[in-house]
Parts: structure tokens; sequence; C-alpha cells
């Protein structure tokens, strides 16, 4: 097995408990490797750091799998791992629907794996994991002898590991539309065209959460996407709930994931870009009980972080005015570079420019199946807020 | 009715929605007014910020009660204030024990109303809050129909208003000795003699959320008091529960909580210092599935913050090191100065040290029924986190 030494101080990151190693911190190899092969590390003192994957045409040139010398990288060592994760899962997690394996933070680097009901989906995101897809398959049969499992790896970061992007069934064909359910609300999952791998389990608890405050209320529900929040809201009783999204294949999926739950009369669908019908509603001077604010990722770059802060804090704030004295707003922001901090005074701003007064009810961040690796805040991403506007 | 004019560029934090007016941020007084009077609040240019009431003999010499010129501080304004709490908390909580009123951030300044079952237990911290005792009383009796009220307003802090410390019943006497329940556990409150005002009821969705973890576990509860996070283990399915606390009370308590709940035989107690037990425990290699760490605020001042912070990290170092691989520390803070960034690097130095790998399975604050005003740090004080340490 060949071995790569870090530069002089270099790798601080990797030594405290992070998995990447840059192409830039790498002082010299020993011994020949192919891309993908596992590598052993070593900081400049010669002192052992982990074993990992080696891709030589990407920035993040090792990803670590072990941190034992002793642990072999083999079909075992996927069992052991996927084994742990979803070990996890049963304990932290109700798993009907579920992130089984989420990268990084469950010591499998690069590697996404969702669960909707008897189903699986899996990413793979760089080209050391592509290597073990055979042997990942053959281990999450074993586990979950699943109804079938699906290969959603069109996603354009593959690119930077030289790997094509790649969807199709990884077991005999099998209909993509799955009918699973969160929380007690039924929702269908479009494996094969859904975003992501079909569907945002990341907020599964934070819409949960919402129960109390919902019910007999008015609800408006901003970037409704396939109506996750939505059907929350008309499951723990809201009065009425609308939902806008721009996509109208979104919009058309909302209504039938209603019908699905019976909730049709109760929450209404409209194709509409927040950004426009939020200031018309204000003029309007419409009022509901609780307003929703679940918008996509403004921005995945740090240079763009200022126009997406004056977007954060103009729909928050219109948002807020939309709400009755006493309502609820719920707001969320899934971007990386926004730190929680960061989102609570964009929120402290918007308050004060509406001239209301909030008061913090809870702050969530994503489900525990999206577990936090320490030293690695790239897995801290998804904010949530419940707030009383007054 | 006096009014009170701020100085020049004074009182940004009273305008942008905080409650306080400092004696060092008033310029001039206009009109004749007794300590504990209302008083009408204008920034230097003579805009109207709000109405409260004022204590000439503290620093914190005003406290806010309204925004609204028009609305009177009477009888009328203490039923309607207790009402949105109540009504508040009857929205996002259980209720059966809770905070009802949450001072500064339920717009009631330095009032806490706790409600144990049918019993209510009111603390009142200032001057100002004191004159509309008997209105708060009548109010209460009113909304809650209370089978008894006590006042709990045993608390140095009330010297700052020159008010003496005081307990005692406000209706009929009762036996303070309280039974209620949190969670599906029943407990017992002393309402006479308890810490604060008989219970820590900061912590109940935070003590429900240790429910999967738990299961089947050996846990250890470190600073457990009467007891409460070591039932709830109980409770939930651990195999066994060991609680410490150096008060020989506070296990007594604890004893008979266990009893209460018939978990006896799974809930030990035991009186010791845990700065003692852990390192001890650490050296004869003890294992749990699950360590709680739930210390009392180390220090209340700024000036401590260092020795304070060297205590955490010992603490959750150890911890950490009795954690079978795989299980969870279960870490809390209450300290006001430790801010959420400062407690999650104090958590990831310890693991450095411990040489550890720890995921954040979940990040909490205080109760609901705690809400926390923005513009009001003050008021976010608790950190809750569930940790895996691998």
């Amino acid at each position: 097995m060949a071995k790569v030494f870090l530069g002089f101080k270099k790798g601080k990151r990797v030594e405290d408990g992070h998995p990447w190693v840059y192409s830039n911190e790498i002082e010299r190899y020993e011994g020949d490797f192919e891309p993908g092969d596992i590598v052993e590390v070593y900081n400049f003192k010669g002192r052992f750091i982990g074993k990992g994957y080696i891709n030589p045409h990407s920035k993040i040139t090792i990803r670590i799998l072990t941190r034992d010398i002793n642990e072999e990288i083999n079909e075992d060592f996927f069992r052991r791992r996927i084994q742990a994760a979803w070990d996890y899962r049963k304990k932290v997690i109700e798993t009907t629907s579920c992130r089984v394996v989420f990268g990084e933070a469950d010591f499998l680097p690069a590697l996404v794996i969702d669960k909707y009901g008897d189903y699986l989906v899996v990413q793979i995101l760089s080209l050391g994991m592509d290597r073990w897809r055979d042997t990942i398959v053959k281990v999450l049969k074993e586990i979950f002898k699943p109804r079938g499992i699906y290969e959603r790896s069109d996603v354009p970061v593959r690119k930077l590991e030289g790997l094509e992007e790649r969807k199709g069934f990884l077991t005999e064909p099998f209909d993509t539309m799955v009918e699973t359910e969160e929380n007690g609300v039924k929702f269908y999952v479009d494996i094969e065209n859904g975003q992501k791998t079909g569907y945002f389990l990341d907020q599964k608890e934070n819409r949960a959460s919402i129960k109390g405050i919902v019910k007999d209320a008015d609800v408006l529900d901003c970037f409704c996407h396939t109506g996750s929040f939505s059907l929350h809201a008309g499951h723990y009783g809201a009065k009425s709930v609308l939902g806008v999204d721009i996509s109208e294949h979104a919009i058309e999926f909302a209504r039938k994931n209603a019908e699905l739950n019976g909730l049709s009369d109760v929450c209404k669908f409209q194709v509409s870009n927040t950004f426009d019908v939020l200031p018309e509603w204000v003029k309007e001077k419409r009022q509901f009980d609780v307003v929703i604010l679940d918008p996509p990722a403004f921005t995945k770059s740090r240079s763009a972080v200022e126009s997406a802060i004056r977007g954060y804090k103009e729909i928050n704030l219109r948002a807020m005015k939309l709400v009755r004295s006493g309502g609820f707003l719920v707001t969320a922001s899934c971007s990386h570079f926004m730190y929680p901090e960061l989102f609570m005074e964009i929120i402290m701003d918007a308050a004060k420019d509406a001239k209301k007064t909030i008061r913090l009810v809870e702050y969530r961040n994503q489900a525990k199946d999206h577990p936090v690796l320490f030293n690695s805040e790239e897995t801290l991403y998804l904010k949530f807020l419940i707030l009383q506007v007054i």
C-alpha cells in the first residue's frame, strides 16, 4: 500500500478528525497507486494519521476511511460501517424514511444512502467510493433486504473527481414513484426524477415541530416544493393551508400528496414566485397565523453571500408582516455559508425593519439522521427557527 | 405620569426592543414619581419609547412594560399579559408542569410564574413588579383556579431593588410537597424549600430527548440533583442508572422519586462529588453507554469565566472517557456567559484531549415555555448537546 506524507505542519485539520487531505498538504509519496486506491497517510513527523482512498485529480486528494492502521478496507469494513450507521438511526429516529448514511459524518466519505420505505437510493460523489459500488450494493441487500435500490449519482460535483453523472437501477427495475410516510403524513417520492434523492429528509423532525402552532391556523407555506410542510400543517389540524412554489411540476406533485392524505380541501396550492407574492400580499394586508419560509439554498458560493443575505432579509421581513400579531414565523436556511449567528442577525434586522417584536420559540438543526461530525463544520448546515411575531 | 428622557444617543438597546433602561442612560425627569411608579420613557429626540416601572435605587432603573402609549398599566393589563403567556404555553408545550411566565421574555419583567399541576409558584424580583403582587395573585386565581399559590421571592437579587427576601403562601396554606409529572415521569416538587421554585422546568423537552439513546443502556447521571434525568432514563427503559450528587438531601429526594415511579430497582443513587468520582472511575476504566452531565452554573460572573471553562472541559473530557465506544454523552450548560460557540469549542477541545471522535446528534436550548426575546441575549442561556462518542 502506498504511503503519503504531509508537508511540514500541514494537515492539522485531518489530524484533528476531519476526513479530508487537500492536494497542497501533500509533500511526497512512497510506492505506487492507481486513482481510487487505498493509501496510508502520515504527518510530517512520520506519525500515522489514517487510511483513505486517493484521487490525485481531485483537490480533495484523500478522504480518510479509518484511523486504525490495522483496519482493512474491504467488504467487512463497509458492512461494519453501514451497520453502525443503521444501528445509530434505529436508536435516534423513526426509520420508515430516513437518511441511512450521511457521508463524512458516518465515516463513509462521499456516500449518501436514503431509505424510502422498502427502497434505497444511493449517491456516490467520489472516485474512491465509486470503486466500492458493488460491495456497497451487496452489503445493502444483506442488511436491508430492500425491494429495490436506485442510484442517483447525477450530480455535477462528480466532475471534480473525473466521474460522469449517472443514474439508474442497482437492482431489478421497479416503479420509482414510491409511496412512503413521515410523522404520519403519507407522500410520494419520485426516486428517479425528484430533487436530490427524491425528498428532503433533513426537515423531518422540524416538520413535526410545527404541530402545536398550526392547529386551527391559517397557514402560508412559501417555497412549498412538493408540499411537505403544507401537508404536515393540514395533518396537524390547520384551518387552511396555502402552499406556494414557482415550479408547476412541484405544485402538481403537492396536490397529489394532498389527495393521498385526504387533505385536498384544507391544503391549496398555487404556482407563484414567492419573491413576487410576498410584497403583493403585504400591500393587500393579507394575514396568516403561521408563515413558513423554507427557501432553497440561495447560493452555494461564498462570493454571493451579500446578495443572499439581502434575499433572506427581504423574505423574512415581508413574511413577518404577513403574520397576525401573536402568530408564528417558521423560517429555515439550508445554506452552508449562513452560520447560525449570521442567520439570527438577519432575522433580528428583519424584525427591526418590519417593526415587529419577535420571540424565539425553538431553534433546531437538521434531523438526527444527519449527524454533525465535529471538526467538519460543512456538515452543520440546516438552521430552523420558530419565532413568535408580536 | 412622570416622563423620563434619555441622554444623547443613549438607550439604543431599549429602542431596539430590550426592556431595560439603565440609570446612566437617563438625562432628565419631568414630573414627580415614587419608586415603583409607572413612567413614560422618551429618547433624546423626544420620541416615545415605552412605559415601565421605575426604581431610582436600582441600576436597572426602568423596565418597560408596554410600547403602546395608549395601553394603561392596570389589572386588565396583567390579565391580558398573563393570559397571552398561558395561551402561548398551551400552544407549544404540555402544560401539566411548566413555566407560565418567564419575566422579560413574556413582557412582564422580573416576574416568574411556574405551574406544578394545580399549584402555582410566583417569584417577584423587582420593586416595580412587587407593587402589583395582589393584582397578579387575583388574576392568577381567575385564570388558573389553582389549588394554591406560593411565593418564592427568596432570592438575593432583590436586594439590588431594596427589597427583602420573602417566601410564603399567597392563598390558604397547603401541603407544599406537591406531586406532579413530566413526560410521563412522576416527581415530587418541594415548593417551599426546593431550588428556585422547586424544580428545573427548563430541561423538560431535553429530558424527553434522551428517549432513544437510553433504552437498554447503562446510564451515569452526574450532578443528578433530585433525579430528573435518572428517572427519565429509567422510564425510557435503561438497563441501569446511577445518579450522583454531592447533596445528601437531593439524593434522598431522588430515591423518593424513584420509588414513586416504581424504578428503585433500576435507578440507584449515591452521594458523591462528581469532580472526584469522574477521574476515579476513569482510572478504574468503568464504562457506561450514556453519561449525562447537567452541572449547576459554575459561575455567574464573567470574571470567573476562565476557571469555569477549565471546569467544563475537565468534566466533559472525563465523561467522554467513561462512554463506551458508540455510546452517548449528554452535556448541558446553563451558564449565561457560556455562549453556544464557546461551549462547542470546549467540547471539541475535550474530545481532542480525550482522543475521542464525537458526532453531534442534537443541539437544543431550553424548553419552549422559556422563550427567548430577541435583543435580550440574557434569556438564551441553556445549551444542551447529545453527542455520540466513538
